[in-house]
């Protein structure tokens, strides 16, 4: 297709096809006699996921390029593409807050041995959510385990579902992106329902 | 306490705590002879609420200054504090995306409904949730139900563990001030377990 119908196919301006195509992001058309160049589906799906990072995961188009170029990477495991897509991805969802307490770290590693998580040493996750706990203990309202716990059975039946969906699907690219959007989109998901359960249950509990 | 103590038990710059003053976040002190000034232990525990708001949830003055508002008036009921805050921490915490459809919407009152879920028509995360799901069909990856349904079920195990940690306090104001420092920190803290759960998972199910 031309870059007129790639434009308006995935609603992207042609200018904007353009820089990314000048940045690296978007591999370039197949120039085709004169000044024509033709894209196929494969440029619209890459347009859709870069679009997906940068506007719903707030990412750098520097971000944006290491994922990709992961994603890109001919024999490298699914495994290594989710980490460098949850790195990326995790550093601009999280806040710069401060370096996580040892303390705070021994209480999220208590909390994956009680949950029986292995392998989840140095995964950014157990930072963030030690930061969580020094935040919260800052603000006054240190966490007990109990509360610590049902996040955990939160989070993994989330990752169940995450990981059920990705391997539903028929060849490795098309699972590192659903890794990719999965991760950026199933954080806001997971917001917007928890704010819907909380009024559920706030309503439930006032009324009973 | 002079303001001297408040900063430095505070981790806040008297600057700051002056600015604070000045933009009606904070009471100001009680004048007590020539130009001293004492601040009381109702000083600190809010400039950590306006910290945890500012630097972990990221709000604008405004925002604070609303949040605040709600949690000073003396007779609202503390669902109403408690809609305030979401609204102005959600629309912080949600990147800008369009509208979201009919459809969308449609299929997150029938999740609600496949819930059991009620009185959560006007809730924010509603939209949000909708928003979502539209995300996810754009970037070429349209979520089945029963993902929706898991997703449904970690959310309420979050609100669960939410809603008994604030029952668990003693007064109304409390109450409120953990619901907000909870809605920013918990987002996060879900965020960070799930990084972990989906390594977990994801190498339960390559070794098993």
């Amino acid at each position: 297709m031309l870059i007129s119908e790639l434009a308006e196919r995935s609603g992207t301006p042609t200018a904007t096809i353009k820089y990314y195509v000048r940045e690296g992001l978007l591999p370039a058309g197949e120039r085709v006699g004169g000044n024509r160049t033709l894209y196929d589906e494969s440029h619209e799906r890459r347009l859709r996921l870069i679009r997906a990072m940068l506007e719903v995961g707030k990412l750098s188009i520097a971000s944006v390029k290491t994922v990709l170029s992961a994603l890109d990477e001919p024999d490298a495991p699914l495994v290594h593409t989710f980490d460098v897509a949850q790195q990326a991805l995790s550093r601009s969802a999280v806040p710069d807050v401060a370096e996580p307490t040892p303390e705070a770290l021994a209480r999220v590693d208590a909390l994956a041995a009680r949950a029986g998580w292995s392998d989840c040493d140095d995964n950014i996750g157990r930072d963030i959510a030690a930061q969580v706990l020094d935040a919260f203990a800052n603000a006054g309202f240190p966490l007990p385990d109990d509360y610590l716990d049902r996040y955990a059975v939160a989070a993994r039946t989330q990752a169940e579902a995450d990981l059920g969906a990705v391997a539903g699907l028929p060849d490795a690219s098309r699972m590192t992106e659903l890794m990719v959007v999965g991760t950026v989109l199933g954080d806001t998901l997971s917001l917007g329902l928890r704010r819907m359960a909380q009024a559920v249950v706030s309503n439930e509990r006032r009324t009973s």
